[in-house]
């Protein structure tokens, strides 16, 4: 049932080059190296004058990288919703223009992600069927990568919404992580079925009785961290919370090793093989090596990369799209879904029909 | 208005030997050293076979160590609020019973965490006025600690509960941790007012309001890692996984480093040095040295430690129930909470007076 063949359409792929704590310099330079790695057509959404003066500094003879002109910029501290709404010419707004008219197929940006997240809504819309879009991350554990949604599309999530991110995570599993039959797990504070919140036991009933995914009940952090685990579901505020906690913690323990074995080891030969381990460490966890989060239940794909993203996150933003577009994502969590719904409506069917039998 | 005065109480605290994955011996090992560095009285709570045998392989003399017998141990597997109600003579039971009827202060275990809270709340019961009790851990940042609440106590909280959180983690954190205006913020997925989910904007607004608290809005797992804020206030599910998410990550980093620096140093000098400074950053990390989480809001001191609590662990653990004691803890959150709900009688009655003189 799992096709890893990869189809053929052609790719262009909107950038929105003004979002980002770097600027268009980071940006830029991510575009031009994803057009000469994987090439594709890379389209620069922005301000002409701005990503000329970047595009000179590049050698870019044969790479395609057309510009389309946004005269605004959602800031990041812009209020997502109004922010859409208000700045209809800006680089985010215009980039999912081009994705809505079919110019392009993807779009990608290190901007605000509320920002993100409300013009993908508004602009390029939801695919049929589901109920809330999901913002998808792959995240480093010792074994690997898993897939962790939602981490911050939806504050507030009723527990229907979780099967079908747990469709979508099963999916990308299969198709851009290449396992066959992902496990999944609910993000909660105990293993055992039955510990969580209100809305894990309702939402864990409901996994139980969803076809098509590998639910293996609850998980904790622990597990996560150890990839015990292909894909983990969870509402966008514990995932947030989740996803962020680990980087902060991650982030500051290197910074500590650093400062302790700066401390023990300053001009000594060790300190230069400490310096390696800790670089091989900071790799290890480096999110600029997966570029992003995909944000899945639109009717394209959309990227949302970390702020402070540098060259090498988006480049690897757009390998990400690239791998969406490549693996028909989409396309294939689309009859995922609708098998779903068929077997629910079945079951529905079938239970009216025993009813009637019986009475 | 702070006192750090300490009081004279006698003090006995009543341990549950039986509960903790290294059994027995640890948690004597632990209550042995805590009654002779603190001079307190440690009733020793379980099978006294077991008792004895350990109690052996130490010399005792002069510390007050009395064994009360139970026959019957919550295990780790059980059903917390079953397993109270069904083992009426457990280790648990019996150290809160002797809590209830004022033979013991406090109540120290390393057992089930979900049973030390269904056999707090059953028979020690809440403090006048207490909506929820919330369970508070010490949490290790860059600048020393911090008190985060509830980790565990309600999956599910109301956001009236919040306020009553902020009070008591406030009071401990003036008590224990000795900051006079301590800062109180609430985990959310961003740090602006207006981010956050349901719970956390309800909950916002009441804070907001609450008179005897230095509120001062949202915050993220990243600020909280880097020590910016004193008492945290999350609902028991979201704190459960922000601080299981940090051990974890902290734990697995710390294990990749010394792969890393192993595989880089081996039989160098340097490997020593590295292997030192790695000892002191587990040493900044370690949560032996904290002990446990205190559950405030019933009518006596419950400490609930780690399952995993080795001797130091329970020694701090036992030495965290002494504090509480010592700075009469329950007393000054007693006192704080009858003030915030006076001064909400107050708006009321002073919103009902200006009702009545307008019309």
């Amino acid at each position: 049932m799992t096709n890893f063949k990869k189809t053929s359409t052609p790719m262009n792929i909107a950038l929105d080059v003004m979002g980002g704590d770097h600027g268009p310099r980071e940006i830029v330079a991510g575009a031009v190296a994803a057009a000469r790695a994987y090439g594709v057509t890379v389209t620069l959404v922005g301000k002409p004058d701005a990503i000329q003066a970047e595009l000179a500094r590049h050698s870019i003879a044969g790479l395609d990288l057309p510009i389309v002109p946004a005269s605004q910029v959602v800031e990041m501290e812009d209020k997502p919703a109004t922010a859409v709404r208000t700045k209809p010419d800006s680089s985010m707004v215009v980039a999912c223009e081009l994705v809505r008219t079919g110019k392009a197929q993807a779009f990608v940006t290190a901007g605000n992600t509320g920002g993100a997240l409300a013009a993908g809504i508004f602009q390029i819309g939801r695919m049929k069927g589901v109920l809330r879009p999901a913002l998808l991350s792959p995240f480093p554990t010792v074994r690997g990568f898993c897939a962790v949604l939602d981490i911050g599309a939806n504050a507030d999530v009723r527990p229907e919404y979780l099967p079908q991110f747990a469709i979508m995570g099963t999916v990308y599993a299969q198709q851009v992580m290449a396992i066959p039959n992902p496990t999944v797990r609910i993000l909660s504070n105990g293993e055992e079925a039955g510990k969580g919140n209100q809305l894990v036991m309702s939402a864990y009933e409901l996994l139980e009785k969803t076809p098509g995914i590998n639910f293996q009940g609850n998980v904790e952090s622990k597990e996560v961290v150890e990839g015990l685990v292909d894909v983990v579901i969870t509402d966008g505020f514990t995932g947030n919370i989740f996803i962020k906690t680990a980087e902060a913690t991650a982030r500051l323990l290197q910074k500590i090793m650093r400062e302790e074995l700066t401390r023990g080891l300053i001009s000594t030969a060790g300190a230069f093989l400490a310096r390696a381990a800790l670089r091989r460490v900071g790799k290890r966890t480096d999110d600029s090596q997966f570029g992003g989060a995909v944000l899945l239940g639109l009717s394209n794909i959309v990227v949302v990369a970390h702020g402070r993203s540098n060259a090498t996150a988006i480049q690897n933003a757009i390998r990400m799209a690239k791998q969406g577009l490549e693996y028909d994502l989409l396309g294939k969590i689309q009859i995922k879904l609708d098998q779903s719904s068929q077997s629910k409506s079945n079951t529905i069917a079938e239970a009216a029909n025993l009813h009637e039998n019986l009475s």
